[in-house]
């Protein structure tokens, strides 16, 4: 059996929130994906792991997103696709921009999440699995892989209302 | 089997925290106290529910801080013992003025929670049990159990460094 | 957004196994599909369920596993795609008799799981997540989706050792 | 602030049984009781862990009933307490063989659970709880603490149906 090399790039978001005691807040301080990652059953892929930063996407500055788009179109020349786990506020931003700085040669997903890992009802898990499962299934291009459903980019739009990532009608 | 006919007395605080995903914060403003008391086989006492308030203690009012101490006084004239479930930062507040308002006729016990419930690590169901199983075991008097210690007001603080409760060395 | 429509069929296995209390130890009695889907954010389908048994697949007859192949395969006429829920001792007999009695209009993806979704380090969730993400995107065929990978009919086979399914080397 | 020194004894029983992929069953073959001592805040106790046996207590001999009772008695004058991890089948009879044998110079509390700490569902961590809490609270004697009630030996059997433990009306 042979399994697919991934790239799993880390850039923070909600998915990635840990609980301060002192504070009361969730926030962006150590990643809990190594732990999200140990309790699944991973024999399609085999991951590298790219911790490039740990921030709430609302505080990426356009640098930070060019520097994940180059980093992702890069790591899809050597592997056989590439996961970045990223806040959901400016994922789109992100998608756009790798789509703006060239084709990738593999699938690259974006993914995260509404509701942090550490919450008993946190949709972390169930989108980490979805988009390592899709960047397996679908053809090279740009995706976001959430709630139970692939969106190719461009025109990926976070719905706030609905909580979820929606074709943009316009 | 007798039960223990037992009053909650319910006021927020961490341990009912919720997640609110529009504003990513942990709030209060519905109970979970009805969900963890769902989830413990609860054979030794028959509950009264009092929801007095839910909010997070360090917004609470002196009139707050009395109001509950009254009410728990009241309540544990008719009740076999009353239990508080209370934010942890003014907790040693109502407790003292539990103790400076009257000599109760049952025991009254405080917990309340460092980590929300609806945290994969919470530590609110192992203090919701201790201090309903307490409560049974205490002579008349006021406490607070959590953390797997039963402490007796008055002189107990909050030790913030430490994230519980001592007694008072001063 | 239109949702695709998927018919979900469940027989039972391993990862409807619930917990009895009286003989202490876990058994087909009710379903806890429904609790599974609940948990997850649904957005890419539509799902009608279709409860057909509830029973481990080292019972199951020749007669039942063609019973489950010909109502996957009328269901893959009306349907953008069918999930069979299934053990995974002889899931692999459901999916070559799938294979031998016609060709599918629409995939038709089982999965199963290792350990029943009542214990803590179940893999249904995972397992029950990737097949509804890859009924969205495989061709029409027959397919065990698991464990992070996605393998097509005929040609698959369980893994005792390894504990998941592979393609037959032979 | 002064820690109890306590014993805590573990024998087996549902509470500590795992999940045996391979053959589908519960068994006691490693102990999950550190893993649950480990998500327990223990501020009141310092414990000594004693492993005497792992198996299910429907298969204990005389002869293991009669040594656990004697290392509890043994255990009771060198600490504060003894808590002792029990299958609630034949936990009564350990239960009386104690009280038959010595008077304990400190409390014996008996624990165990219906539901093993893997499931979801589980009172293992709420029994457990409640037995270390009880064992600084209650007076030299023997108990068995579990599903929010303390009852004292001897007098004590499991109620099957109910599924706990109740005082013999006999």
């Amino acid at each position: 059996m042979t399994r697919r090399k991934i790239a799993l790039i880390s850039t923070g978001g909600t998915i990635e929130k840990t609980y301060d005691e002192l504070s009361g807040v969730l926030a962006n301080h150590v990643s809990v994906l190594d732990v999200m990652l140990a309790s699944l059953e991973l024999r399609g892929v085999e991951i590298t792991r790219v911790q490039l930063m740990n921030k709430d996407s609302l505080e990426m500055t356009a640098e930070e997103h060019t520097l994940i788009a180059e980093t992702a179109l890069r790591l899809a020349e050597e592997h056989a696709g590439v996961v970045i786990v990223h806040g959901t506020d400016r994922l789109a931003v992100t998608g756009h921009r790798i789509v703006e700085l060239g084709t990738p040669g593999a699938p690259i997903v974006l993914t995260g999440a509404m509701r942090p890992y550490e919450l008993r009802s946190t949709d972390a898990l169930q989108n980490l699995t979805e988009a390592l499962l899709a960047v397996q299934l679908v053809t090279p291009g740009v995706y976001v892989a959430m709630h139970n459903q692939v969106l190719r980019f461009p025109g990926v739009i976070k719905d706030r209302a609905l909580g979820t990532f929606v074709k943009d009608p316009a």
